[in-house]
């Protein structure tokens, strides 16, 4: 860790861009995959921003993801369509797949947009963003490869898999749930075993399926899903939506993003749209949401200097800072970026 | 509590239409209602199945739900309706609505039917089991009172919402999850303090919000959600796809069911169905099911007594051996039934 640098937003989506466009993604393609990225780093959540720059064009460099790949739609109703990735770039495919079911939900009021032979796609906050900005409900989540047991089990057969849903909101200000299935990230007990310190029960099992206490068993061991079978069953819900029903591959058949990078990991991924005013009419949605806020906003707090807030306010008021005051990256991956924008991948940690 | 009585299902299911009869419903809104409830104690959802007659029918008594409601489908688009519980006995709303998203999914692909004006519906699993049997996928959820804090506050203004996925295999044993998104049911903790024991770390808060292991303050206190602001977010999330995008009350608009039971509730509830043969044409999501559940089953667990199982496994196991064994009910609720079924409402406790 080298200490952090502060980039304006502008100049980081062009770095992301450049760097994207000499692992031979197209300009279209190139600047949908940047925006989803710094989106994410703009929201805070930098573990699924541009620090995956250097792994994403990588594996375009090595054939595990394919940067010319041509998405295709395959509408097969009014209100569904199976998205082929073609083995591109998770957020390529993530992007088209959004805009086709956006295109099908405006015509019909609903729509699913499933995609088969993708790959990993950033976070799912971003996408909620540009759903709500377009007035829409999104239902979302994409499976990804195995890193938890199925509840009671010894090995792992389950993604972490994220579900997002949100909902848009007059003021601009929307409600963006974006939750993985485990009680916490790995890094958090990556953080514990460098402090020495032991976890919290409920975290995670030794390599047994024993629960501990100990951060290094646990590393070596497996995530605990949050509400046990609860977390584990919503797990394998996110991926028969994403996986089982698009095509795509599931559970421990999707393969290894980091151990084997030239292999396709056929990720899918899926995006179910409502559109609130045909349901309601004009207004009635906006007026309920605002309610909606106003009461769990105004709920007391256990402790005063943290107000109860709703899902992704944080995210979206970390947003509006960045665009004024820049994001804040690690110098070490910010070399690194600037080094792939010129044409340098060799110099890449 | 005297014990308990095997009953076969036949003559439960037909003593539960006498008294939602003698209370009031058409014999058509009688046998829905009692097979919603009859399924869930088949399923072994003795908190949802039976036990809940002598409420739903005090209350049709006292006028808080309306027996002869006509639930009215509004249907907005060729995918999307507003269902009008008119104060209906929820059972009867979701059964009409899962019945005219079941028939728009037929026609569509993908439906998405929301009730407003609605009250408790009993448990999500058999609305699940019936949309699974017609090979459907499903996404459901309701709202309900009122009983937890929205993460970090101390008031309760989040219900313990379920959410419902479901997917259909074709040997009948189907994947249905049905999950609240407390950490534990309140039932637990009562059962911890008759036993005078402690709880666990993270089940529940005292009235000030602050953790507690002592059983006593944390019936007095809140129910924790699972895995922190994710439940608790997941919670608003249903209530938003129930409650405000349905037209119903949400969060602590809900009226109490248990403090005022002459009240209209106005309970939201939502079904949203997806055909995953119009995705994927006829056969390809049944192998990819077959293949779902050998993966998952065959994970080593780590107690061999144990097996790891699906979400719905055990529910269905259960009441196959229902079918075949009768269902076990508690003496003194069987005798309230047997009363209500003969109209004579005053003698049930």
């Amino acid at each position: 860790m080298t200490g952090t640098e502060t980039i304006d937003v502008p100049s980081l989506t062009q770095l992301s861009v450049d760097a994207f466009r000499h692992a031979g993604l197209s300009v279209d393609d190139a600047e949908v995959s940047a925006r989803i990225l710094v989106d994410a780093d703009m929201m805070g959540i930098s573990t699924h921003g541009v620090v995956r720059i250097p792994a994403y064009t990588d594996r375009m460099r090595r054939g595990g993801v394919d940067p010319s790949a041509v998405v295709r739609v395959d509408r097969r109703a009014p209100s569904l369509a199976i998205v082929h990735g073609n083995n591109g770039l998770g957020t390529v495919v993530g992007h088209r797949a959004l805009e086709a079911a956006l295109a099908m939900v405006a015509e019909t009021g609903l729509a699913y947009a499933g995609c088969r032979n993708s790959n990993h796609f950033g976070a799912l906050a971003p996408y909620g963003l540009r759903a709500c900005d377009a007035g829409f409900i999104l239902i979302a989540g994409t499976n990804a490869s195995t890193t938890m047991a199925p509840w009671g089990g010894t090995e792992t057969r389950i993604g972490n898999n994220p579900l997002c849903i949100a909902a848009p909101c007059a003021d601009g200000v929307h409600i963006i749930l974006d939750m993985a299935m485990s009680v916490v990230a790995r890094g958090k007990i990556r953080a514990a075993q460098k402090a020495g310190l032991p976890i919290p029960e409920g975290w995670a099992t030794d390599g047994s399926g024993t629960p501990t206490t100990d951060a290094g068993e646990a590393l070596a061991g497996f995530l605990l899903p949050m509400g046990g079978y609860k977390g584990s069953g919503l797990s394998m819900a996110v991926d028969i939506l994403s996986g089982a029903l698009t095509g795509a591959s599931f559970l421990s058949d999707v393969s290894s993003w980091s151990e084997n990078p030239d292999t396709p990991s056929d990720v899918g991924h899926f995006f179910l749209l409502i559109d609130p005013e045909k349901l309601l009419g004009p207004d009635a949605f906006a007026a309920a949401m605002d309610r909606f806020k106003r009461i769990v906003l105004s709920t007391p707090s256990a402790n005063p200097a943290s107000p109860v807030v709703l899902p992704g306010q944080r995210e979206q008021e970390c947003r509006r800072g960045a665009k004024k005051d820049g994001v804040r990256v690690p110098a070490d991956l910010l070399a690194s970026i600037k080094q792939l924008a010129r044409g340098h991948p060799g110099t890449v940690k």
